[in-house]
């Protein structure tokens, strides 16, 4: 292969750091409005009154929005459940809740506006955790919602829905029979883990323009789902697809933040209010309060022989989901349906909830649930080894699944070898020779953790479309629903593009995305766009090399199979013409381009828990040595090391840059990120309070390896693996800190003062 | 038919009017510089230096772009010969002839710096005539021209080519043997007629937005052939189509000016320079120095039976091009093929010049070559009559070719009744009763003129795509690569696509042009969108149905042919769905959609003297009444009748209103529009200087007849119709004029100067 599996520099990249490439925020209309929004100040209340007259009379103010004016079919959206308001109308539910928004010549004006308008609560208590949630007589964050849907996608798994209740949402998987389970176990270990809320950070915040042409809108968005953003946009306005047009620009990094309504809505409610572009920017500290990752409580108990080898599991896990549901029963149902981990067991029963609280709604976020269950039973197997006296190591290594073994009845066979994976981090780190508890420099003590994590990768009930254009000057365009975050996706396609058609890399390009000509896309998450849409691209452009070949052997007058197309020239024993010449010779003039079309998904099983098969397995191996300071109790990662399996890697390059993101995601997680609330109100969400990983948390030894089974559904056997390599980072790093100073945290982030508490508590 | 045949509202219509349309100068994208270009002061002059670094001193200058610093891999484009230059390099060959340009952060620098750019001239002898540009020994405007293509689409008539001379292109048309038609003759008559230059005065001046980013170059453009601009900038840029890309605003007018390259090029350069997206926006003043009509000088020697019967003709046709080809070799090819005009005449033999000169290029403008020649075979046609004590009414139906009857050998039979067209509008003016030579109040004198013209309408060669797609929801896009230049082709196209899906028209909407995702077109002219575009949306259209009524027999389990579409629901029997719910039934989800695909194209004809059979007849009729002061010479329209045939109306309101745009387009011609030269300067290139016709001049009882012949290729039998209303006016009022007065005036415009010297004269 000459274009797959070269580490092409990113096609994006030249003029993203020359800051030239145009994002959503960038954009300026002739008459563009701007566009501020009053957030609740009060955890749950009713609305009494709005009083919006002097922001209205204020001059420079175009437009008010607020439930007393909103130009809507229906108020309400959500892509599981519709419970959440364009505007708030009857109720506030979180301290950031929207209420009204103004539109103004210019930001500095609509803001001032904004603080004029009165809003007259009337307060109700709130809850915050899952604790208070599902405590009897607790106050509804929704009294109804009969516009609740079903997933509609799971069916082996069972969900339950409950009104007149907090909980949101139920996902119960069940397997064998846990009870003769557990009785057949030799003992049982039942442990409770915590996980925090995090905030996906972004470097863009929410952002959007969007533009009433006649009755046909306009949005320019920075969001990962355009076609789903389209679609809640035309229902709420009572508006035809083909009136709804979602272009998106580059994105600024999204990590399951940009799915769905965010923006869109007030925006262009107050431009066919006002009759204007309205372009409506939230700063970061708003991105903070519109979604989150759920905050988790993960109970596990296990049933093992004396060997260590797994019998029964029993896994309850809770999300704390905020106040909408956002794509939290998707998560909950994922978190549930990975909860007991990469291990054979074959008594397994799961319960997860997702719960309604006072805080900011929780949602997809990079592992869309996976980190918090991979914590929970990684952890976990870690205190099972030690209670046995088994090493880690080798609990892992009795009880992970083969290649080829079931996760779960009927889902798709385990698609890489998981034990090769455990062995090669084992190694790399040095497991055989581990410090663990030796004495640094001072107070410092070293450990070495190890955890191996998986999740089912690349969605459910996904179709991919893709189209590729051959010009008549032979060059190539390809159209795909895939939305470039900043993974690099746009040179992975051009890449298979190029592979397929035999072309030069730099004749291919991919299209801008515009819901008005890029194929049909659900969104772009679970590490789905090379494994899924990848194989929607591969098709496309073999369809394009099919009608290319018709059109050469009509040419060259020889039958398509003696055709050769190599470096972008079509190649028939003395003759040799360049794709141009075959296209212009074929077509004639400038008029003839070639359409190929692709399509892929996965075929439905009603066998499967979740309805349909897991496209692949999504692994993140990974193993950390840390350094803990026992006087101060900071933890540092010296050297960490990450595995994952892509399958076959499109972009080598790409593909080890992913891994590290997604594994210094992890860091962050494991050791400093949460979001802190104190009486309902955020009190870190900022840029300045929130800390984040920087370069200097970087391990100053970093390794990522990956592995190329070739078991995947994309292009030349390649898997999604954007996300594995966050999963086993936290319960590495706690394993490590354990290791390191015989102090078992069941929680993260492990910050120097809980660390220094557990350690100082004796 | 409920959607065709209806006078619905331009859909565009409410936005445009509400200013909130967008036109590619209202774009601003971040970072914009602003262009200005530095035109030559001189007709003709070899360039010996340049020196701008006055003006790359300046601040807030970005770039400065001459022939010393041009990034481009070819300099030189032209749609037949690529004689003209992105930026002037050797020489400089009209006075407006672009030699520099300045990107600075706003206009106003720009403008001051152009200023500062210092030019040293070798000045040249110059020729502003196309009897000087012939007389031996004249200076050529070009030396040499060794990339002249061949316009290839004609072969039946002759090309010739010249080189060393400033003809730029010549066609010869011949059939039957002059010499003996002349011989076979009564009376043989000879006249001469001039026809002015004019300046299309779109609304909107070129304009466009450059950007490149990373190596895709974007462009923004007032253009009517993106498609084709798009080729030209691949080129010189050396970029493969799949990087440049081409998107269609709104277009405040085009009528030909907005064909091939004007700004772009330009803006590009500077893009590519600067690192930044570049406005470049010419003033009125700049559209008037950029492309105009060509001048005219037609000889029309006929021979005649003393019953009126026409035997053979002998035109000769001097087209002024200016300094630059354009498209004028095909201008003067369709004016020399339409020169005898559409009359039954056996002997027949025309010359068709295209010459070069040192003047504001010229190229395609409304009718495209016909208002000359109609101007002179109608204005002869009454001279013939007179001479001979015929009625012109008389004349002309003796002559006037029948329906199916041939034109030309082996083209497109005649598609209307042009006798039955000839008698309305006869009747309309009231030509029986005609108050010839009338005195009306005081020095004013009345007269009834009328004039039957035709064009070969719908271009040549010109292959038509269009895609419909269907989404999830039942609703409907259209992709063409028709511009909405303002002739309601949006709103005709739409009904055309909810006439054979059987939906609603407010389901259907237009997607925004852009070369990326539209499917290719060769530009809007030749009065081709409804009559051949529109065949490739009907198509598309009904791919999309077929395909939709397949989705509909699977989700109702009933044949294809059991189903009927109608107003947006699929009804079998009992069973009737909405087109959502048969696309979400059977697509499941959001996921579906349907594309239909159109294509069209009228098949070569090696016999056909233009290579490829007319696709239809456009023809104009039209009848005046005048009243002229002979006093003052004034000329005033009193009654103004035009009669077309649309074929099919699928717009009738549309349709009337094309017409009486090109009427009053005619107007202008026979009463007032020239663009005068003194000393090669432009004296009236300006919009105080230029006089149109307003709303005063339009002619207090003004009568638009349209037939419906149904002789089309169109959906429906639709044909082009918003040029024929343009080619009678001057030789009607003309012809008014002479049967008012008694004078008769062998050239346009009939301003009151030269009325009235012709009256004063005696």
């Amino acid at each position: 292969m000459s274009a797959v599996g070269v580490s092409l520099n990113r096609v994006d990249g030249a003029e993203k750091v020359a800051g030239q490439a145009v994002y959503a925020g960038d954009l300026r209309l002739p008459g563009m409005a701007y566009a501020k929004v009053l957030r609740s100040p009060v955890p749950h209340a009713r609305i009494r009154h709005i009083d919006s007259s002097k922001a209205t009379a204020m001059p420079g103010v175009l437009g008010v929005l607020t439930r007393d004016n909103l130009n809507l079919i229906s108020n309400s959206f959500g892509a599981y459940v519709r419970d959440q308001q364009i505007i708030a109308s009857e109720k506030v539910r979180y301290v950031g809740d929207m209420v009204a928004a103004v539109a103004a010549t210019d930001s500095t004006i609509a803001e001032e506006a904004v603080r004029l308008i009165e809003v007259d609560y009337d307060e109700l208590p709130a809850i915050y955790t899952v604790e208070e949630a599902l405590a009897d007589n607790a106050p509804l964050v929704h009294e109804k919602l009969d516009n609740r849907k079903d997933p509609g996608y799971g069916r082996g798994g069972k969900h339950i829905v409950h009104d007149q209740s907090n909980i949101c949402f139920h996902f119960r998987h069940e397997r064998g029979d846990i009870e003769h389970g557990f009785q057949d176990s030799d003992q049982i270990f039942e442990d409770s883990f915590y996980f925090p809320s995090a905030q996906h950070y972004p470097i863009e915040p929410h952002v959007c323009v969007a533009q009433f042409e006649g009755d046909v809108l306009t949005v320019w968005s920075a969001t990962q789902s355009p076609f789903p953003v389209r679609q809640e946009l035309a229902r709420v306005f009572g508006l035809p697809f083909s009136a709804v047009r979602v272009i998106v620009p580059y994105v600024g990094g999204g990590y399951g933040a940009k799915s769905g309504i965010k923006t869109e809505g007030i925006a262009a409610c107050l431009s066919r209010m006002i009759g204007r572009p309205v372009k409506l920017a939230f700063g970061a500290d708003e991105t903070f309060r519109t979604i989150c990752q759920p905050r988790a409580k993960i109970t596990i108990k296990t049933g093992v022989k004396n060997d260590g080898t797994f019998v029964a599991r029993h896994c309850e896990v809770y999300l704390n989901g905020g106040a909408y549901a956002n794509s939290g029963p998707s998560v909950t149902e994922k978190a549930g349906y990975r909860a007991h981990g990469p291990y054979r067991i074959p008594h397994l029963l799961t319960n997860a909830y997702s719960v309604y609280t006072n805080t900011v709604p929780a949602g997809a976020f990079r592992g869309f649930g996976g980190p918090p269950v991979a914590f929970a039973y990684e952890t976990h197997a870690d205190m099972i080894a030690e209670r046995l006296g088994i090493d880690p190591f080798e609990i892992r290594m009795k009880n992970l699944l083969d290649k080829g073994e079931s996760f779960s009845h009927s889902d798709t066979p385990i698609d890489c070898d998981l034990k090769t994976g455990l062995k090669r981090i084992a190694q790399a780190i040095g497991w055989d020779a581990r410090p663990n508890g030796q004495q640094n420099s001072g107070s410092k003590k070293s450990g070495i953790g190890i955890a191996t994590a998986m999740k089912d990768g690349g969605g459910t009930n996904k179709p991919a479309n893709a189209a590729v254009t051959i010009f008549n000057d032979g060059s190539v365009l390809l159209a795909t629903g895939s939305v470039e975050v900043g993974q690099g996706m746009r040179t992975a396609f051009l890449q298979v593009v190029a592979e397929e058609l035999s072309v030069p890399t730099d004749e291919v390009r991919v299209a801008a995305l515009d819901t008005h000509s890029t194929p049909f896309d659900k969104g772009t998450n679970a590490s789905s766009a090379t494994s899924i849409m990848g194989q929607a691209v591969q098709r496309a452009a073999r369809d394009a090399r099919r009608q290319f070949l018709e059109a050469a052997s009509a040419v060259l007058k020889a039958p398509a199979g003696a055709i050769r197309l190599e470096h972008g020239m079509a190649t028939c024993g003395e003759q040799k013409l360049s794709f141009r010449e075959v296209m212009q010779r074929h077509f004639r003039d400038s008029e003839g381009e070639i359409w190929g079309r692709g399509y892929f998904k996965i075929g439905k099983d009603e066998n499967v828990p979740l309805g349909y098969p897991s496209p692949f397995w999504e692994i993140g191996f990974g193993a950390a040595e840390v350094e803990v300071d026992t006087e101060t109790g900071e933890v540092k990662v010296l050297r960490y090391v990450s595995l994952t399996d892509a399958g076959k890697m499109i972009n080598p390059l790409q593909c080890h840059a992913q891994d590290e993101g997604a594994a210094v995601f992890g860091l962050g997680q494991a050791l400093f990120e949460d979001l802190v609330y104190q009486d309902g109100q955020l009190v870190n969400g900022s840029l300045i309070d929130y800390r984040l990983p920087t370069f200097n948390d970087v391990p100053p030894t970093f390794k990522t390896f990956i592995m190329e089974g070739e078991g995947g559904p994309g292009p030349y056997g390649a898997k999604g693996m954007g996300e594995g390599g966050i999963l086993p980072v936290a319960p590495a790093v706690g394993n490590a800190v354990f290791a390191a100073v015989g102090k078992r945290l069941l929680g993260v982030p492990l910050t120097p003062g809980i660390v220094w508490q557990a350690i100082s508590k004796g």
